[in-house]
């Protein structure tokens, strides 16, 4: 019997072993794609409590809490930081087999340095413990940072946003790259004609730049692309249910958006137009400017509608989706590799019956001259785990080129999810070493060790040039 | 090489052998979903001979017998129950990695003690066997129940049966309970207004109520809804394709029921506002009395219109179907949720391609005060077999929270079914022992068989409070 | 540490090694679907080197260069076939965990007799050591084909085709069986009327039969079915989306092949009901001759527009596509079968996610006296590596009857693919072999050893009894 969460974690056979520890492990880290607060960094902030860094934000958690059968006053609600946490170690122990498990006595353990597994009886040692470091110096959230070994790290930010923490942190002087994405989904969401209005007029402001027509949204947001290129932002992002992509008109767009712009709602097929329009004119800014774009595709969000009206989104009430993802998928791609206009982009599927779709669909678009130009991206949210990252990879593989991968990415809103790189990497070396024990794959230390280092770090440098 | 069906059959380390012998293997068994007949548990059957109650109505074995190409008479037609006994004799061989093979080999073994593997060659020496335990005592069908350590047993009924068997099984101090679950399905079909209205009017004449309108049908159901309740009856059950959930106005469905009721034809459209309605009027009604609401979804029925003329439903010619779940799905719930009428809920599917969505569904609207309120089923009907009963916990265990799983049921026809209990506790300690062994999970015994024994026994007892 | 590709690659227990090496490695091979060109085969054809046989036309390896970032002149242009065979040797060792690796490695050593691993280094050596051999005796088409102890193989072919190169095989006296398969396509595209109604003419050219109407249509292609029946061929296949299966009467069709035929573009809603009254037409037509027809299902083809333009088709620029695939294969089937005009038929599905759909469906229109009737076929296309393969057997032994399963094929446009068939009855023997030594099968090399042998050949043999 293995021991629980020793140095060969995750690792099951020597190959495994060496090529985590000589390969993958001393690479740095380039997370391009998480939720942090850039505020956060600027500021330097020193975390007042474990439960403030670790259980104010994290939906993940609240889930199980709520399945537990914990009142949510113990989760969302006012009771203090103390009894939080204490609540939150009585239901971790009855996480096993979910990745919160892991993640959280990794997280414990790598930041921390605390090897007891948290319950309920050790509970206030545990919480005293966290907070004696989180309020001495070296935890800081820049030294949280420093301490995973983070070369770079992308924000996901509103193009209305200013970016000034992102600003200051790089006037300065801080070593690590702190990079926004440009994420304009507030423009595409045209249910709801004042929150769409309102969301456009700060866009105008923000731009100083009137939106009275589609040309005036164009030019905003080309304005504000722009301003985002220069503050180094080299990566969009779009989280869709599915990627909108029908066949429209110029006049017909100007028309929908004239009509959305005087608060009238629009029909589902108007919804899609204009959604397949604004997405291609994003397509082609991120093309002509040399960025990578993301899409984070196949969520379906806010389920829960009265939680919803009190808690808001991104508060534990979302699900895997079953939308149709080949088609419009397909045509939206061409649509862009038809006119030249395909930017290198990534390709985020949330429901795993997708994978091979996703996995084969990046194949097509691939050319000469950049390596995996078209990437079927990294394990997302709910797989986020041991099967969903190797379901991932193994499908990659299958159907793709393993070898040509960016790799992994947090994705995540909590400063203490680091330890996400280090897990994925080591289900990837188990997964290469397996081979190689069961003589699937050629001993070959020197490609295959090169293989996990591209995968864990080179590619992505390569790939982003940052 | 391990032994074939030993003590340790699907026990691959220590820790999970130790873990079923321990924890898992004493629990008696809950089993709160299955199609027996009641009449047979009132009259305490003693069952013919062995083809009578292991061939009789299984129509999983049916199907395989056809896939070998087996004629039809074999199978349901008139030949003599000793002939059927041998052709399936020389047909299970055959199933070998099909659940059949084991299924088959555990139900000679625990309930007639038959260790050797029934063939062609020793078929007549087998049936003989069998029969002559059957027709000693302690082969009654209460006697196979006792021998599984049965506690409870839900049976599946219609609104518009009276329960008499139900209430003669509870007069009679029999010490299994033995409850009816309302499975209202046939006031759902409205594609053949004859049926349905021959339905409608049992339902009439059973509730002594006259249903000329909507009111009239809502009070029906009530009425037998109570009926249910006082005979102790405390589950309901829907079987759908998909769980309908359109937006309509309570005229609309009044209006449409009266045009079903005069014989009519009704849209497409109709028949899923009318579903929908109905539906939530159930929920209502479940939510109101305490009870647990289950839906089983995703199969594609009755494909082989032929056999379906010649033998009816529920013969063998049933499909998983790919049916969209997510949205009607989160709708449903989310309104019902909304009124906080949402009561306990067990989400069945049928193809795994959903499994994911189904897990992240229920976590959508877990709540205070009751641990694991919606609940991802147990693997059903053609994934009730080792791996559609690992993809079922590894995705709950991934996706939500295994320690709060109400675990296995029948879900079957037959007495002989209950060594199923045995066959998903075997598999849920092989996983756990399996991460164990890796050094995935802690070695922590009393944490993990506790786990086991909640999944097994304890989360059932408490969550249906029979 | 196993070595890697040794005499027990894939292989791994004692009982997966005895079976295969006893039972299934004896076996010849009934290869009942590829793209193989007959030409060839009737030519005896000494192929000029290695880069011709194996690079030409293999759009596997294309897609791979393509996500290598290999500019297209490398991979389908005019750079010699020496440079293009060591960019080929520069890609392998980076495709890694794609079955490419296996594929390529198993092709040089079981035809070219090399051990080495293909890489940049070796590339000119290798690319030497092939030619010489490939312009030796042993090594013209035929001989490459004897070296695989291939029995009988089927071609796929248009039915337009004059079959002359089946025929001079024939008469030949090869001792090789090569049928052709009625592959009618064409008939059922009716995107772009001019292509449409080209091929028409050429189907009426062909037959001597005026088609100016839907029964002239009618009447050329049961000449044609004829024709390829007296020329040996038991086989039709179809490569569809979905399988369309929509209710149309006869007038109906007729008007709209009569629109076609004018030049006209027709409706979606048309366009289906055209194609299901002549699959229901073509379904006839198999089960009158007693043929096996074949649906591959699933695929989403020429996604990339300006390469399609460029290149054609077929060229790796195909998807694995998410179409709804239930109820209009149910349908399909039920419609043939009611009238009892359903043949033989083998069902491949190109999206995992509904393997089990697949697997489920089949079973539903099994009948006696025809052994696995209605088949879920192998692995196919994305899905023939070991994962894939894997999955289609799992889900075939949990769903259905792996005992009854016809087996391989190579499907492939390269005569150098036959491996394929090794590769896939070491997976099966392995699965099997894995649960023999975890006793979960009884220890029965009987049993299973002649399981194997009738999965491999037998089964095929008399299925398909050309």
């Amino acid at each position: 019997m293995r021991n629980f969460l020793d140095e060969n974690f995750l690792l099951h056979s020597a190959t495994a072993g060496s090529l985590y520890h000589n390969y993958a492990s001393p690479m740095p880290i380039i997370d391009y794609h998480s939720h942090l607060v850039p505020r956060e960094i600027a500021e330097d902030t020193v975390y007042e409590n474990i439960s403030k860094v670790w259980l104010s934000g994290d939906h993940y958690k609240w889930r199980a809490m709520r399945a537990m059968g914990v009142e949510e006053k113990y989760i969302t609600g006012d009771i203090s930081d103390v009894d939080k946490f204490k609540k939150w170690a009585e239901v971790l122990p009855f996480t096993v087999r979910n990745p919160l498990f892991h993640w959280s006595q990794l997280e414990l353990r790598n930041y921390f340095g605390i090897n007891e597994l948290l319950s309920v009886t050790n509970a206030e040692k545990i919480y005293d413990a966290c907070n004696e470091k989180l309020n001495s110096s070296g935890y800081s959230c820049r030294e949280l940072l420093r301490k995973m070994h983070v070369e770079v790290l992308c924000t996901t930010d509103d193009p209305t946003d200013d970016l000034e923490h992102h600003i200051a942190i790089k006037n300065d002087g801080f070593e690590i790259k702190v990079l926004p994405t440009f994420r304009a989904d507030n423009c595409l969401f045209t249910d709801d004609p004042i929150i769409f209005n309102k969301y456009i007029d700060k866009l105008a402001f923000t731009s100083d730049i009137d939106i009275p027509d589609l040309e005036g949204l164009f030019e905003a947001l080309t304005n504000r692309h722009d301003y985002f290129h220069n503050t180094g932002c080299r990566l969009s992002d779009n989280g869709l249910a599915e990627l909108a992509s029908v066949p429209y008109t110029g006049s017909e767009v100007k028309e929908i958006f004239s009509r959305l712009r005087s608060g009238k709602n629009i029909s589902t097929d108007n919804k899609l137009k204009y959604q397949s329009a604004i997405l291609m004119f994003l397509g082609h800014l991120n093309h002509d400017k040399g960025w990578v774009q993301q899409y984070h595709l196949g969520a379906l969000r806010n389920v829960n509608s009265r939680m919803m009206d009190t808690l808001g989104k991104d508060t534990g009430f979302d699900s895997i989706g079953d939308f149709n993802q080949g088609k419009s998928l397909g045509a939206f791609l061409d649509s862009l590799d038809r006119e030249d206009k395909l930017a290198k982009t990534i390709l985020y599927n949330l429901n795993p019956r997708d994978n091979e779709l996703f996995a084969t669909m990046a194949g097509n678009f691939n050319t000469g001259g950049i390596k995996g130009k078209i990437q079927y991206g990294a394990a997302w949210w709910y797989l986020d785990q041991k099967d969903g990252i190797e379901k991932q990879l193994n499908t990659l593989s299958n159907m793709g080129m393993l070898s040509c991968f960016v790799g992994m990415l947090t994705d995540s809103r909590s400063i203490l999810s680091y330890p996400r790189h280090e897990y994925f990497r080591r289900v990837l070396c188990n997964l290469i070493g397996n081979d190689v024990e069961k003589g699937e794959l050629p001993n070959d230390q020197d490609l295959l060790g090169g293989i996990v280092e591209n995968v864990c770090y080179n590619n992505a440098k390569v790939y982003f040039n940052f």
